[in-house]
């Protein structure tokens, strides 16, 4: 069902020296299944934490934001899918602290060097004796090789894993970035339903890469939305374990910071394409880009606006050229002094709509044919100005429907 | 389909002294149905609009506030339904005036006397040959008891028409309201892809009628959404005849204008009501109430957010008491302060939430009962102050998915 996405190939995954995961069955919500997944993180290792904006932080996110505010360096992560831990007042931070308490005796290390990431259904109560119990299991397991497996171990309704691996070279040493994610559903930029974990061995300071988790995630998992629901448990991870041995990159502005950016970015937009790909009831990838707006923001309200329009996605279902619920969305992204004769909007190539109407070139059968692709470009001129914005999003089926409706049973 | 909600018997709608009706079958987008009505005042009548926020408002909406804004009284109203006349640029104008200009030289009439009203699809050129040629039937029909076959001929993707009266008696005098609307997708708030049409014979002042048309808006058709998107054509007229014989109600605090009032948001209510019992695909009628908000645009925030939620509207589809979604979407509703340990819950009169977390007394059968039932009740407090807002909304289902996917075909 996924667009345009297949399941990673194990060898295509690179370990990251100084990150071992060890996965295992812990019952949690389901019998049988990955679904405990321990990340070990050699000492030296740095990372920098982005969470989801939903006021109600799920008791994992609240332990996240405060264990990395500590100051105990970050020696592992504990996530669980099948119960979220939202919703579920003290009782869910004292079972994620359980968590944590549980996994840092095991690895000899505080309780505040481990953050705890769950997935799942909101308003029950984590289960956390079977965590407990799953531990030492994803100890044994502990190897750098276990990336394939790691990104299994976190899926919800997503049908297929997500990850990928780039190499740089920086000063002539190579460096790679490693990721995974999940999320099919809840996903709206800040962020998506989505956990996303990237390691790399490159050596960077803390300001830089706090930078680096900020900047890589505004252009990927903040880019993408599935239905416009923000999780409450969203959180992207970005370690560095320093291994490379390259120098230590500190700040912006040169070419080593530039190189590792964008690999890091490279993997976080793959990583968060791949969730849309893989968007619940997904038949088609949309890419909206809105360009010649006054300020990046408003232009990526208009692109919000087009995404998360549910006439709009489900024309998009359907392959059926009904334009003008693009032309609705855009009067309804909140620009007050928008001129509408200025719009102009293309679907894959094929110029739709100039001065805001109808173009006297366009036909019905040119936007048939760009709506039967499964891959789509949106771009829209708003003629106010030179910025830009894009984002990433799916279409609206009966499956997206089913599964929502399903999801508890 | 529509939830509890029964077609109106024509005997049940009472005439409206100084207002005729008439239909025809225009042919406008398919063969054979009514889809033109033209509704003549006499002289004396006073009309006030409301019409869409959206951006890209419709040609008929740059042209009713126009005529609105001018200094002949307005005598006439047409609407055409199939055709929408928006994303058309001034072509779009051109043939909305062509229409008034027909409407008018047959009525002996300005065209600046005449409203244009369009529903259907958009960015698609309206047939007004097809319109012109139709209205001598639409004169030839006028008659003051046909409120029943005009909601019927200004239905796009409605199940049924949606009509009703009230009738009050004001200082000694019978005074009544009947009122038509449609609408049933691209419906939020400001205002519904909507067009609802209201008269009274009894006799207001200006200011008075322009101050009813709002308020009774704001309290019914902008507190609707079936799927978030704001339509290009919403419009929404309250006509007075003046031909009740009451004196004429010229302002607020008296109690012969809260009688009118009362009476007047009661038809607004039940009509935009009827919208969302009608909302595409919609098996529940869902009433959300948010209370203890510091204003009451932060309630209407939070009341949004939960009913622009697919995966709320989808669980409710489901009848799955998954109630943390619930939470997840007040989380998002935009509340930077939100406290979320104040935060209460209630399905169907069951305590679901109390400070922030599950209650001790909810029970997954209790949540289950509730959510069975056709019509759901769905009530937040937020803890921070006295404020209040209520919203209309609907489930999402397959046949959401189903009527936009195949709407055009």
């Amino acid at each position: 069902m996924a667009v345009n996405l297949e399941p990673p190939r194990p060898q295509d995954l690179l370990a990251i020296p100084g990150v071992r995961l060890g996965i295992a069955r812990a019952g949690i919500r389901k019998p049988d299944r990955k679904d405990l997944l321990l990340i070990a993180l050699d000492e030296g290792s740095r990372v920098a934490g982005v969470f989801t904006r939903n006021r109600f932080a799920a008791a994992p996110v609240i332990v996240c934001r405060e264990h990395l505010e500590g100051r105990d360096p970050i020696r592992a992560i504990v996530v669980n899918t099948g119960v979220a831990n939202a919703g579920t007042g003290k009782a869910g931070v004292e079972a994620a602290r359980a968590t944590c308490a549980t996994a840092a005796s095991l690895l000899d290390l505080e309780s505040s060097q481990v953050l705890p990431l769950s997935t799942g259904v909101i308003m029950e109560a984590l289960p956390v004796e079977r965590i407990q119990a799953g531990l030492p299991a994803c100890v044994a397991d502990l190897s750098p090789d276990n990336w394939a497996s790691a990104a299994e171990a976190i899926m919800t309704t997503d049908t297929l894993p997500k990850a990928v691996s780039r190499r740089v070279v920086i000063d002539g040493r190579p460096v790679t970035v490693t990721g995974i994610s999940k999320g099919a559903g809840m996903i709206q930029p800040n962020m998506a339903t989505m956990l996303g974990i990237i390691a790399t061995d490159a050596a960077v300071g803390p300001d830089a890469l706090a930078y680096l988790a900020g900047l890589s995630a505004s252009r990927s998992f903040n880019a993408i939305t599935v239905d416009g629901d923000t999780s409450t448990n969203d959180t992207y991870l970005l370690v560095a374990t320093g291994k490379a041995g390259n120098p230590l990159i500190v700040g912006e502005g040169t070419a080593e910071f530039g190189k590792l950016q964008d690999a890091i970015v490279e993997v976080a937009q793959w990583l968060a394409q791949a969730i849309v790909r893989d968007g619940e009831g997904a038949t088609k990838f949309i890419t909206i880009v809105v360009e010649g707006g006054e300020s990046a923001r408003e232009c990526l309200c208009v692109a919000k606006a087009i995404a998360h329009s549910p006439l709009v996605k489900t024309a998009f279902f359907a392959s059926d050229p009904n334009l003008g619920r693009i032309l609705a969305a855009i009067g309804n992204a909140g620009i007050d002094d928008l001129d509408p004769s200025r719009i102009g909007l293309s679907l894959g190539g094929v110029t739709v709509v100039e001065g805001g109407a109808r173009a006297a070139s366009y036909t019905e059968a040119q936007g048939q044919r760009a709506m039967k692709d499964a891959q789509i470009e949106v771009r829209v001129t708003l003629g106010r100005g030179v910025e830009t914005a894009t984002v990433w999003t799916c279409d609206l089926s009966y499956d997206y429907v089913k599964i929502n409706a399903d999801y508890r049973s």
